[in-house]
């Protein structure tokens, strides 16, 4: 990774590091959010740490997998990474689904949190 | 639109009128972006309007429609506006193909440019 641009190299980590959480204990994923970030899961919105963690372990599904397709990382104006990730996942017997997910990450205390989540399935009316 | 948050109401404007312009004539996309902005367009990188519009504008087709299946869009602790799109788009005579887009807003005197944008197009290896 020594000559990806450090955005890229924090985007990936943090990417690789959520979806690893996720599917296999999504009760831990508490520590990437703040008490103000903002989770946005087909279209419902969440507020804050405790909302968020509630609403990832509520999903009504045992087992998750996800595969990614391609992930994008850029720095912002105000030094956060905007990261989008395009991928598939499974829930337990269901058939595979696309999905897409955009990540906002800040640094608070030389710590990278996700400030801003955005989720989506790729379902369309073809 | 009355009752929706400003943020919502800024970023469902601007998407409006993002594809509305580059679906009708996108070399006038200039004016949303700035010297700084950047956009990942399938991987890549580009970065100021100029290099953004010449990237738009050399697409290889004539003609584009788009068409939104979702939006989203959420205040970030900076001020700014994070949109996630979902949608289709049917350019010239090819398949219609699923795209994700996402975009970050920023306030400069008093005008909403966009700072960040990312694209993909919907491909899995299935």
């Amino acid at each position: 990774m020594g000559d990806k641009p450090i955005w890229e190299q924090i985007g990936s980590s943090f990417v690789q590091h959520y979806y690893q959480v996720f599917d296999t204990d999504r009760t831990q994923l508490g520590s990437i959010y703040t008490g103000e970030s903002c989770l946005t899961w087909e279209g419902q919105q969440f507020q804050g740490k405790a909302a968020i963690v509630e609403k990832l372990c509520s999903l009504p599904f045992t087992k998750i997998a996800h595969s990614i397709t391609a992930q994008d990382h850029q720095p912002t104006p105000d030094s956060c990474i905007l990261s989008m990730v395009v991928g598939q996942l499974k829930a337990d017997d269901d058939q595979v689904l696309g999905f897409h997910q955009t990540f906002l990450l800040k640094s608070y205390s030389n710590a990278w949190v996700c400030t801003n989540e955005i989720f989506r399935l790729a379902l369309h009316n073809l």
